[in-house]
């Protein structure tokens, strides 16, 4: 499958690399279309499907987009990626409107709107699923290295559209425990969550770790 | 124990109650003396042990308070608790900042702030420890009673008390798995939870559940 992954951070390289382990084409996108960390990454990777090129040419290429654009840069990159090139397709969201530059993050939107509200507004024709925000990437792409099943969760305002996304976690990246929190305004949960997560990787000294959601 | 839990909704009379059984001496504080949830509760549980009062009275009887209203109201409520009845005592911080006048709720402060840190700012001799807002008080007072053992935070700026607050809800509630979060900063993720916590409950169509922290 051509997949694009919009963003050539840690997250969208991990992300990039797990679906080209998976044997799917992968493009890489970014601002530049010679950007450093994605030349480097596809020359690493070894693989012909491995990819890079503008936003643009990324969200053409792919039947189905990662956005692991930074929460701060994701309506900008978004708008370059180009809602025409977005139209009808599957835009999984991982980003968090993180601010970064103090020592306590902060969110740069929450409470009473999302990222993924703005996103989903701002491209009424593409289908926002905002997922995976929840855990490091490392996590993300390999849920089954944590000692136990934990919980990854979909936000989106298609029904469709996340029972697909569902089925991606599933077969790609071995989820096994998928709550569909409802639609996008849900959103503001999971990213809110962010400043938890904070806490929590500095009191486990670790990024790999997640939520096991228990009922009774 | 003389304890003292502000706030005679359900999370007051919910610890209220099981802290009565396990033979301790509590008193619900609220705005009148005679508020009727207070009286119906005393009655209910056919207890010595089981009295009411104003705030001030509660706080002035406990060796150790709970905040159990309404975030809301939480600030008001300890001001007529008095900055002097809580001296020196530990506060356990059960209240989360909502807004539920809305089908979504929202937080009346967050991100850059918390009601912990309100609270802990406003009573400084005070040593507020902020925990058990991340679930419903049935949870609160019987983990166990989950089909696997999930986790409770503690934010505050006293190790001395988070401790006595460890202990505390080991040996009365049965909590097992108590993660420290580091000072009382760290109220803002907890409390933005909160959100998180309102889509849960909607998509599990329970109250009953709570998030077990996994590592690798």
């Amino acid at each position: 499958m051509k997949i694009a992954v919009l963003g050539t951070g840690v997250v969208g390289q991990t992300i990039g690399s797990k679906l080209v382990q998976l044997g799917h084409e992968v493009m890489l996108g970014s601002r530049d279309a010679d950007n450093p960390n994605a030349v480097m990454w596809a020359k690493e990777e070894q693989n012909q499907h491995a990819l890079f090129g503008t936003f643009s040419n990324a969200a053409t290429f792919g039947e189905v987009i990662f956005n692991c654009t930074l929460g701060s840069a994701s309506l900008n990159a978004l708008d370059q990626a180009g809602a025409e090139n977005m139209k009808g397709k599957i835009l999984i969201d991982t980003s968090n409107p993180l601010d970064y530059s103090q020592e306590i993050w902060t969110l740069t939107v929450c409470n009473t709107d999302s990222l993924g509200e703005q996103i989903q507004h701002a491209f009424p024709g593409t289908h926002v699923v905002k997922s995976l925000n929840t855990m490091n990437c490392n996590v993300m792409v390999a849920p089954d290295k944590l000692t136990e099943k934990t919980t990854v969760f979909l936000s989106g305002n298609s029904a469709e559209a996340k029972a697909t996304v569902n089925k991606y976690l599933h077969d790609w990246f071995g989820w096994r425990s998928v709550i569909d929190l409802g639609d996008i305004t849900t959103s503001r949960g999971v990213e809110m969550y962010a400043i938890f997560w904070q806490s929590l990787r500095q009191a486990t000294s670790s990024q790999k770790f997640n939520i096991k959601l228990v009922a009774s």
